[in-house]
């Protein structure tokens, strides 16, 4: 059954392998009238790519997107969008040597377990270039939530084992964290981050990270109990991210060393509105938003391709080899994932607010 | 938009709220000649019951559940099965004090802002009452699983600060969470986790913990990619139970610290099948099953419900008050969480293995 | 794959088998706050329960609902609904004859063929007594309507072979429908119908009929093409509808034989706002609600259940036999599909009007 | 709400408008290792192309499919197939004299009553270049039902009041449909038909006409009742092409007039296998296919765009206009319907094999 789809009114369905034809997704409920270019998309895009930093792996893909349909005289027509971003310059041939050697950790044992086939080049629809569409849509996404006031952040807050260690403000993170190639908002910690990810690359290995994201001015109300709960869609959207392992709201599993009486924000009056004076539930109480700021943070696993020699089994042959890979991988995955993850919260979140009534579905129109 | 359905071929929506006539699930998509009766159902809602320990409420539910349809001479008829508990001995009178003061780190806030109305008594749809639901429909669930010789099993891994802290044997959870009052797999931790969580309650106070679900004996292949990643509706599934604040997968955030070399899990051959030698990857890769347990944990954070004074607000006086909570409430919610996760990863698999074709989807049969 | 959820935002499951316990459905996605009792739903339910006039089967069902939750203090809660109506004073003993005969035109067969199993109590999940579960929700969603000014009407138009042949006014339907056995707009029309029907009757043989349902003062706008038109997704449901045949909407299939310049409704202005002058589209236009009444008509066929000998086969000695019924059925069910038919159109208006966002999904108000 | 999604396991989801880069589908579900080509998708898009015929409009698109991804050296991958077609010499201008001035019977209005804009350049979404998506989506539904022995055939019953008015055994169909421009089983009717059609059109004015599909070979138990009834969604799914007003299944409409032993399919043993006698049902019982053939009709509406002059308004001045269309329109939209409606019912075929576990959803295989 295709998992292919993703939303219930701001609905997507994605498509394409790295190193088939093209990559692209189709964005079907946004509200006819929003003004929607190629720039806003590309804009995204750009970050999502490989080859921007040495922590990151140095291919060029240029991703050139190109919108379809859905979009007339710089405004959206109420009708699917669709988005394409053309594969070039593609080169499979370092893949053919472990075609019948799954990588561990990888997707190409499982897909061949589902499919009885293997798309070895490059990982296929188990790549990470399918992120592509995420953060295509998500830029939709961001675009008509930032229009009702919402606005959807992400950082690295831990990558090899260096963790940030304390709260940062939004204002650093909108401020610093396209400075450095971690994506991290203190840039000192970015440094070390950085210095870390770098010894485990040259020893031919791989690190892992945490990466949060944030949205702020999220109006209360968001979030359909008991199974259709916006932490659990945020947590689906999240996970559903490759190489996440993890998925903690809020506090998170460190509330589980909490008594109550630390765990429970306390409600207050301030300017007349209830707010809550800490914000451990990072913004979502009983599946529903309460108008704090919405807090997610992910488990990002080492990247699974490293050089090191490592076990497997030639499914050919059926027998037990080494696996030697060549070639130059990311060494950790963490900056590349922030703006994938900002893209699937924000596509949730703009999913939950058409839902809640609180975007009109078929005309675009700025609320105050 | 209702949010009170879960699944795609094993679908249920659940219904009631807690104070008020019922609690209820309708199943669809339950094979035709299943046997199965209400004691089937009923042997799992007693675990989730309260009242079973120290550690938990001693309110004392009579949850008796009634098989209203889908059932003909003790077999499945291959149409929705409804599933019916009374709320008896219903009393709402210890609410009626708090009816306008919001409970800090509870559903009635949220659930205010977003429909209008406290449904006071007891937490209303929000209420850990809603679980019944869950754990009747998992039981239908467990026993389709288990006809296809999928085993699933949950323990207690961490409350109030104290874990188990080492991998446990199937067999030891088999053999002892029903032992003691925490569910927990190692009886002398469980103990020592009872010590904890008595001088928290004592303290007026509540605990957290953290719960593992496993399941054993999946077939590989199961999950859609790349958004119904397996390990996405898992998530997704275990996210929407009350109080869980994380959810993780294999290593889930130890993954973090780890390196790629430690955390892909090397492939070998053993009597003729590509198995892993360990599990960091928690039984999939890429949002496919592999054909090792699935493993999942979620963080539970402490029950909102203590006797120490709070601040909250007067919702209809608009003014800050202290709440002062009388009764006896769940201590730590950890071992009745137990059955809802069980039931939650069951009900995921099961739709998992109907979409992948592998129960066939109108006529039970028992494959080997 | 269960097929009992309906409705994307106003969304129902249904369950329940004749001659088992009970027949019930749950509703989600009611917005909370509408007034809402048991007596607004068992209004409509005496409207479908059979007994009521000689054209239809005598047998004195008592449809008494009962509301389970989702409604507190007399309004809805803005979570799900579930009402239940018990099978009482069940006789299954008339079907045991006739258990392995599969009757022709009937759903024994083909409910035996995909389930391998017959539930032969009287047609089990098959039976006409699912229809209460659709009329109970149906009321639910005319309420909503109601609130928002949207009126839903229904009557039989033709009947074995007798047609009202005209066009009927609101006016009439709402005056007359209930004043005869046949629910036809026209009394002396309805005088010669019963006629036909009888005469059949008393051969042992059963007719059909057409019904028509409107919607008026809908307000232009609903309806999401391109595969969730409005037509397309009443027709949808009107076809689910046990005995229907065929669905067309304003000129149907007359206007296969119209030309152009007569089928296109001519567009004017009449006090500032654009009408058209005639029908034909019925109220919809490339799958979008007009503003003009909608119009739809389904072809009921003849009750299969009849007197007359027919052939079949005895599954279980696989044999040609003959089938030879007792008892008394429903000569004509023409007048009891139109509050079924009114349900389900209204069902499908409350899910688009809340899906245009023109209904507040969480809070129930009245719209002038 | 966007609705251009169709399907439960076989899904698509369709994009782009008429006169705007590109129209396209994502085709998801589909097995893996299905033998797959361009060419497969173009022999049916070059079916449903203009300019075929005098009947049809004489402009020369050249509709070429690119598939983006899905598929891999000839195999499906089982990932999302996207199918791509270009509009090409696209010349909006026509359309500039009337961009205020909907075309009665036509979807302007109602698409700028929605949306709040019309996409005046040839319809834009509402266009018959829609159908395109469905067609693409439908030569590989059809192409997977033919690997399990299904065939799907369609053909013109009658046009301007010409019908066929005699049963045509399918032999008929594969030999005549192709050789004449109406796509008309009879040679001697088609030539009729087309006269009536050209008659027609000189007076400046179009016409209706009803076409017809069949299914062979589909097994019994396909459909999920009670809301998902197989006829339930092949009349969404008919209901759903543009200029469609009426749906209906076997006798259809005729059954009103018939009493029940005339419509009551007599069942009879024909070498130990059940069948029925007659095919009033139309191979659907109950919402379930019973193993004979499927047959479905439409009612087609004469096209709405005719040289006649119309009254209209201008809602840009809001005044009562004339309507004077220039240009060369379908004369009659019945032979371009037929692949179009084959395509969805094949489409809903696909999926329903699929949900009944006739068809293994991972991995392709024929099936004898």
């Amino acid at each position: 059954m295709g998992g292919n789809t993703f939303g219930k009114i701001f609905r997507m369905m994605s498509f394409g392998e790295s190193h088939n034809v093209a990559i692209g997704v189709v964005v079907d409920g946004v509200p006819a009238g929003m003004p929607l270019s190629e720039a806003d998309v590309q804009r995204e895009l750009d970050r999502r790519r490989p080859g921007q930093s040495i922590v990151t792996t140095p291919r060029a893909e240029r991703d050139r997107v190109e919108i379809l349909s859905g979009v007339f005289e710089g405004k959206t027509l109420g009708t699917p969008i669709c988005m394409l971003v053309r594969n070039v310059d593609v080169d499979s041939s370092p893949y053919e040597a472990i075609k019948t050697k799954p990588r561990p950790g990888h997707v190409e044992l499982p897909y061949w377990l589902k499919f009885g086939h293997i798309d070895h080049r490059g990982g296929g629809r188990g790549a990470a270039r399918e992120t592509i569409a995420r953060v295509a849509a998500g830029a939709i996404a961001k675009k008509l939530l930032a229009a009702h006031g919402i606005e959807v952040l992400g950082h690295t807050v831990e990558a090899a084992g260096v963790a940030v260690g304390r709260e940062v403000k939004p204002d650093e993170i909108r401020k610093n964290v396209e400075k450095n190639p971690m994506r991290c908002a203190d840039l000192g910690v970015a440094e070390r981050m950085k210095e870390e990810v770098l010894k485990a690359s040259e020893a031919g290995d791989s690190t892992g990270g945490v990466v949060e994201v944030l949205a702020l001015n999220v109006p209360a109300g968001l979030g359909d109990p008991v199974f259709d709960k916006l932490d659990a869609e945020i947590a689906h959207a999240l996970m559903s991210i490759g190489s996440v392992k993890g998925v903690e709201i809020g506090a998170g599993f460190m509330a589980t060393r909490m008594r109550g009486s630390e765990m429970n924000d306390p409600l207050a009056l301030r300017r007349g509105k209830i707010v809550s004076l800490t914000n451990n539930a990072g913004g979502i109480l009983g599946g529903i938003s309460t108008g704090m700021p919405i807090v997610a943070r992910i488990a990002v696993k080492p990247t699974p391709s490293i050089t090191k020699p490592q076990r497997t089994v030639d499914i050919a042959r059926m027998e037990e080899v080494e696996l030697k890979l060549k070639g130059r991988f990311d060494p950790n995955i963490c900056p590349r994932i922030v703006p994938v993850a900002e893209a699937m919260l924000a596509i949730v979140l703009a999913d939950q607010m058409l839902r809640a009534g609180k975007i009109d579905p078929n005309r675009f129109e700025v609320r105050k």
